[in-house]
């Protein structure tokens, strides 16, 4: 956006002035804001395709609904972008993603005009069925606007709301934002259904071309038309029925083109008139108006901060945690045919996109559904496969009783690759993995592996697949394994204790091991000395190594986890003189970094806290 | 059954044999097993109106079918009585829900012949889905069938089922028991659009209406049939399709009559030619052959024993936790217009049947969907309303992400009610709901309240609404209060301690306060005493409370949970001599009394452990 245009937008009544707006002026808005979504993105990072895709729909919404009070949930929230410039928001538009800046998801606290927390897929219709049939209770006409796209329609959550919602007799329009793809490429029925109305005759023409051939049938025409429509139901479910959702209970709009202005306006206002649940498919295009974006909606999706012009992310490719695991297991693959690896829509997120070609008949994305992927790994494996399910950490929560239910219980063998583990940085409070010990620590039969470098990965990912028996979650952190000044000559999948004859141990795992060795370094370079107790096998509480640890005059714990139900938490049943650094609420935005560092989990942090004890 | 029938049947090599009966005789098989399965409900409580549903149905699936190479998932597993009769359980059949008996789910580990867990509902197709994909990659041309009922679709797990198999190419047939009703009566758009197919034409018959309709018009019928299929996914969007799950990418079979052995054999040997994923819609009549089963599906769904002539329960009702908890909450609502209630198809079971009746605009039963029902309550609370969710604690299992994302972070402010909390004896290993405090212990902005009495219920249940902040959990056991020997004259909702001038002092909370009251009074009778502490709100580690604890010489805390996670896990961090006991694997099923015998947290398993250590 040129100075002068913001200086401009900076001074309107947002968003009610929108509505002022004349179209010429609404695509120079247009046009201005994907500027500023490319430059904001390309230097914070974040979501850029699917912001791009839906810059028209945003406007459309805020000219022809009146928010806050007609409430607009957003789902995932990563398309809220421009949302968040039409609100008021621009002024602060280069926080986005910032410590103490914009969320890149919607955010209550942030704006009235977030109208509920999103971050977690397919929670938008569930959510705004909840606010419209609030209105109704208060006798309140305001429209309930769920914005929900098809991947986050592949998620049973989102099922049950246009389940419940299709016969609430509410002000609801959810509005289908059909873009062809979640985050990798879209699965499942749904989508192959929804590409129909995208790629083949609208069903609107179809339509008209059957009442068109009915009425000009001369005599019979008109009795068949009256035959069929004998009743309605039946008419619905044969000639004249329409889409899907009409047949979960809503009236249906579309599909529009998600970027002509004027047709979207005309479907939004159309939808507001029927005042009962409705869809309207609104078709889109990822990346919109960014050539690098459009040919590779993909890989712009989540990304790093990249240089504009070339559209070249700033840091090249290279391993991380998950490629490592993705690698690894594709190589074990290689020699055993019944390893089989799922995803819930985050092929390449996971590093599974090598076994997705080299094994492609083992590989299942299943779309965004986490539960499935869970329960269908409880399938596989009673016939004696071995099932990987690579997910994110914060994402395996919604399999909480998949996990009890369909796996622990009969003590099912699967695998699960459980990455992001730990502080995730910019994507904030809803993408934190620092759950996960706490709650698969509830159920009998897991067993947990935290590996702090790719060696140990590797090896608890094999020992996982052959050794262990029951679920075995490996539990990794975002990015890439550290250099280290603490090494062993061996690779342990239990614990390594590092003795340097200090009457102070500190104990911890996973990535924080590596900002413990730096307060060691540091420690050392100031006189003082501490042992190191790294464990990896997060479930056992080994015997000799609780007297290990009884034998140090103080000992301290750091957790990269939610205290309650941790490790460390566990520990202090057995050890009087534990002192634990945990994670004790939720967790805002900031950089991994500077997250670790209010938490008193950087190295600094612990170097500060242990030179000032011991 | 009768006795010499019972004898010839046992000889037989089952399922084979089942293939050689002619119809006449499986005719009186089913009268048989419907004799049998009337007999041993009546006997041992259990699913009654669900499997008289089932009798023909199952017999069809073990004469078209060869268990176990073709594997049958049975969702929910309630409904699976006749399929344990047919695969060589009968003789142990009247052990079933009793200790060491059959489990009145399916069990993989009690027969080869129950192809996958079950007792939580939707999770069929998904785990379906994972036995015919490993039968597909190992090249094994059986079939797996999954049989969900219209209830267990509205679970959003199912739909993701759905979704992720029409596509598969898998030899797998689900079965859609179309019943009318789930446990309550059915909810939502997939209900209603099911029972068109039952209730109005069904769909064949519309379809070869229009085709001989348009076959008759001359000279222009045919150029219409043909526009019409100028494509052929138009066509089926329009004119041809037929079913919804058709959409998902299934062929559809049916609906066919439940109860007619041969229609739904031939149905059944029509799935099993196509080779590719099938729905076959089968109607039945729950309860089918026992009047007053038939007369009313939704008492004889679970059951307790009863009088087999009459039909009469055993036990008349009475008050219990669940109705207490449900009058109490429409008295509320009577005073408040904001307080809504949201069950998910345990309208009965919860006791909000009152609250329904008499705030009906207020009251949401949103089927078997709890994530929904959580998020739901979410967008409720945006707006002001107070969301009750009443649900068993082993389901609310299934909503663990809803309530940290969708309110825990925004701390939304809503009030779950934890019914069926602690052991529930029959329904067994699935159904314990045991997990609980555990889970939402892992949640920040949780307060977890266990009253053990009516009077505290109603006192947790208005603080929880009107006093607290954030998401309030308030858990209580199934069945009724116990006439309790220690009493205050105040009702509390933080802890109360009974001081007796012991060095000895044991904590608890919930429903085992009364267990410990046994043992206190068994202790006086030998002279020896106990002080008790009652928790009440769990999640408070008050520092009072801590101080008085800790002038005691010895403590134990008795938990009826699981201990990972658990209160004295936690309160053990602060108290050095805390002796714990509480639960650490899945507990199977038995009454709840010779469970908590089995677990140490009888009254007099307590006593004698006590007794001996004091």
């Amino acid at each position: 956006m040129t100075q002068e245009y913001e200086e401009e937008f900076n001074k309107l009544n947002l968003p009610d002035d929108l509505k002022k707006f004349s179209y010429d002026e609404c695509r120079i808005l247009c046009k201005e804001i994907r500027d500023t979504l490319i430059k904001t993105v390309s230097q914070n990072g974040g979501h850029l395709s699917s912001n791009l895709g839906t810059v028209e729909l945003s406007l459309a919404l805020h000219r022809v609904f009146s928010s806050p009070k007609d409430k607009i949930v957003w789902d995932v929230g990563h398309q809220s972008y421009t949302h968040k410039i039409l609100t008021g928001r621009l002024k602060n538009f280069k926080t986005l993603r910032k410590e103490n800046g914009l969320s890149g998801f919607c955010k209550p606290s942030e704006s009235d005009h977030d109208a509920f927390v999103s971050g977690h897929s397919s929670n938008s219709v569930s959510a705004a069925l909840g606010i419209a049939t609030a209105m109704k209770l208060n006798g309140d006409n305001h429209h309930t606007i769920a914005v929900i796209g098809d991947g986050a329609a592949t998620g049973g959550l989102s099922f049950e709301g246009f389940n419940n919602a299709g016969k609430s007799n509410t002000n609801l329009i959810v509005v289908l934002n059909y873009n062809e793809m979640s985050i990798s490429k879209n699965v499942g029925a749904i989508a192959k259904y929804l590409s129909n109305f995208r790629t083949k005759e609208s069903y609107k023409r179809t339509k008209t071309i059957v009442e068109r051939a009915l009425d000009s049938i001369p005599v019979i025409g008109q009795p068949i038309k009256k035959t069929l429509k004998f009743s309605k139901d039946t008419i619905k479910n044969s000639i004249f029925r329409t889409t899907l959702f009409e047949d979960l209970g809503f009236e249906f709009v579309g599909p529009v083109d998600g970027h002509n202005l004027k047709e979207l306006e005309n479907a939004l206002k159309k939808a507001k008139d029927i005042k009962r649940p409705v869809v309207v498919q609104v078709n889109t295009l990822k990346g919109k108006g960014y050539a690098p974006a459009e040919d590779n909606p993909g890989e712009y999706h989540g990304i790093g901060s990249f240089e504009l012009k070339t559209g070249n992310p700033d840091v090249s490719k290279c391993d991380s945690f998950s490629t490592v695991f993705g690698c690894e297991l594709s190589r074990l693959a290689d020699g055993d045919n019944n390893i089989c690896a799922i995803t819930a829509a985050m092929k390449y997120g996971t590093g599974l996109d090598k076994f997705a070609k080299s094994h492609k008949d083992r590989f299942f994305d299943v779309g965004i559904a986490e539960g499935h992927a869970l329960t269908f790994a409880g399938g596989l494996a009673s016939m004696g496969k071995i099932p990987v399910f690579a997910v994110y950490s914060t994402f395996l929560q919604r399999g909480y009783d998949q996990i009890i239910h369909d796996l622990a219980i009969s003590n099912a063998h699967i695998v699960i690759g459980v990455d992001r583990a730990g502080v995730v940085g910019e994507d904030g409070v809803t993408h934190q993995g620092i759950f996960d010990v706490s709650f698969l620590s509830t159920i009998p039969n897991v067993t947990i592996y935290s590996p702090s470098n790719y060696e140990e990965l590797k090896a608890c990912l094999s020992k996982g697949i052959y050794k262990d028996k029951g679920i075995v979650a490996v539990r990794y952190p975002r990015g890439n394994e550290k250099d280290c000044i603490l090494k062993k000559d061996y690779i342990s999948t239990d614990y390594e204790l590092y003795e340097n004859g200090s009457n102070a141990l500190v104990i911890t795992y996973g990535r924080l091991f590596n900002e413990v060795s730096y307060a060691f370094d540091k420690l050392k370079n100031v006189g003082k000395n501490i042992d190191v107790l790294k464990l990896i096998n997060l479930s056992s509480v080994d015997k000799e190594m609780i007297k290990e640890i009884k034998s140090y005059k103080k000992v301290y714990f750091f957790e990269e986890g939610y205290y309650n139900g941790s490790v460390s938490q566990r520990l202090k049943n057995e050890i009087n003189n534990l002192d634990c650094t945990a994670i004790y609420d939720f967790v805002p935005q900031a950089s991994v970094e500077a997250t670790l560092e209010k938490l008193g989990l950087s190295g600094n942090e612990i170097y500060k806290k242990l030179s000032s004890e011991i």
